[in-house]
């Protein structure tokens, strides 16, 4: 497995087996955020801001900006998001959008490389966005569904993120700038979706050497105790070699288990930001939450 | 991966993919407790078989048994203590010992298929404990170290659990009653040791087909947060494809984390257990901790 390198103006993140686990935080979404939605059809980026600091201050190393409100212009909206979330934090972003076009305004608006979230395998999309990521220099998601639809065969997903990252070449974006989404279902409604996903993810892993990038959240979808769900979650994807997931990184249970994975891994030299952590929570018991 | 099955009179435990993750209970063991050595040294089996009952209550499908404490006769003091847990539950035993004939005396006291803690890769070890294993038609832990030490290196680890289990072919031991342990070290003293036993259970499942068994308790030695630590290690492993780990089933978080892995795999059918124990937390919240 390669390494995914993205950049803002001034920071570097690299995704890869020898760098700290990354979470690409969810957090600016207006789906099922009213307040959100509602500022953001005012054009008030506050909330947005608010966000990204907290996001990157509870560790996210990479924003993940999705403003689909549902009306008004989104590619306007998109790029004046892009520049609040920059002048904020100095992570790299990721640009979420169902639209070419609020895809192709976040990333002339974006100063560096980021992420694209997402293509599927479906033709025509492959073939509409992949120049525009190609054009900016970008990365991008590949999520492993296609026409066909959405297969709980790790075989028939594998096939499809293979035709993700061959498409992604034809247009000159090399497989390290593919990350493939294994497109984790809930698991109360797919009866071992988390099982399906560590499968692919091995498999994308073993053969096509890309990174993976996992959507937590949703598969504890339905369900009671989702924060335990998701942390196991992520550490299952992380055991079977993902590097990447998009998650809530405001969520206590699941940053502990990301700076417990960066301990077990290596990632956290000398358990530096372990111990410094456990101090700051014994010193500060009531704004740090302890694990 | 084939499965392996243990047996106790009246049960049988699989461990295998498409079977619930196996927590062998690990409290039965007088190593830092000091009332159940003195216990144990007076022949009070009291406190083991109340360990039995509440290991098994809280999840465990197998029990470790261990009662060296260094002194007097500790293959008697095995098999009486087999006897005590037998006598109280249905759980199939891991006979824990370094003594050949504590192990001797333990399977011998066992009713049904016993595994044993454990051979290590050292041909003088090897020669000695399979033919006891073999048999009492036992299965047998392997450890992944040797003659020559503990490698950091997974493919030096890899190689000493394949000596082990073609050592034990030779003995007429099959490889699916062969657990490796890829001995998981301190993540404190030995940076990135998670990551090493990860790589070392991904080659055994992709190579050997053997199933693996993982000490997750060790990996956090000195370290605070303990619990933390041990319950993502556990869901690493997980996600490499381990399907059994020996560990302290009374942990809180370590029982949800299982509990949360057997939903994403599908082996808690329909959620079931994942929903009765949370209905359990909401009605009986000062008894049944909540995730």
């Amino acid at each position: 497995v390669t390494e995914t390198t993205l950049r803002s103006q001034t920071r570097e993140v690299s995704i890869g087996p020898d760098r700290p686990f990354a979470v690409i935080g969810e957090r600016i979404n207006p789906t099922g955020r009213e307040k959100l939605r509602a500022e953001l059809l005012d054009r008030d980026f506050s909330r947005v801001s608010r966000d990204a600091r907290d996001q990157v201050a509870a560790g996210a190393l990479i924003l993940d900006i999705n403003v689909g409100v549902g009306s008004g212009d989104e590619a306007q909206l998109m790029a004046e998001a892009v520049e609040a979330v920059q002048s904020e934090v100095s992570a790299p972003l990721c640009i979420d959008s169902a639209s070419a076009d609020a895809i192709e305004a976040g990333l002339s608006a974006c100063r560096g490389k980021a992420l694209v979230n997402s293509v599927t395998g479906e033709r025509a999309r492959l073939d509409q966005l992949l120049p525009i990521v190609a054009h900016h220099g970008a990365a991008v998601i590949g999520i492993a569904n296609d026409e066909t639809g959405i297969s709980n065969d790790p075989e028939v997903r594998y096939r499809v993120a293979k035709k993700i990252v061959d498409r992604a070449a034809a247009f000159g974006i090399p497989p390290e700038d593919v990350l493939i989404d294994p497109l984790i279902m809930p698991a109360g409604v797919v009866p071992g979706a988390g099982r399906v996903a560590v499968e692919i993810v091995r498999r994308i892993e073993n053969e096509l050497g890309c990174n993976t990038v996992g959507g937590v959240s949703n598969v504890s979808m339905g369900l009671p105790g989702r924060p335990q769900l998701n942390a196991t979650m992520l550490a299952l994807l992380l055991g079977a070699g993902t590097r990447c997931v998009i998650a809530n990184p405001l969520d206590d249970l699941l940053r502990w288990t990301v700076l417990a994975a960066d301990v077990l891994t290596g990632a956290d030299e000398d358990c530096r930001v372990w111990l410094r952590r456990h101090r700051d929570a014994a010193r500060h018991p009531t704004t740090v939450p302890r694990p």
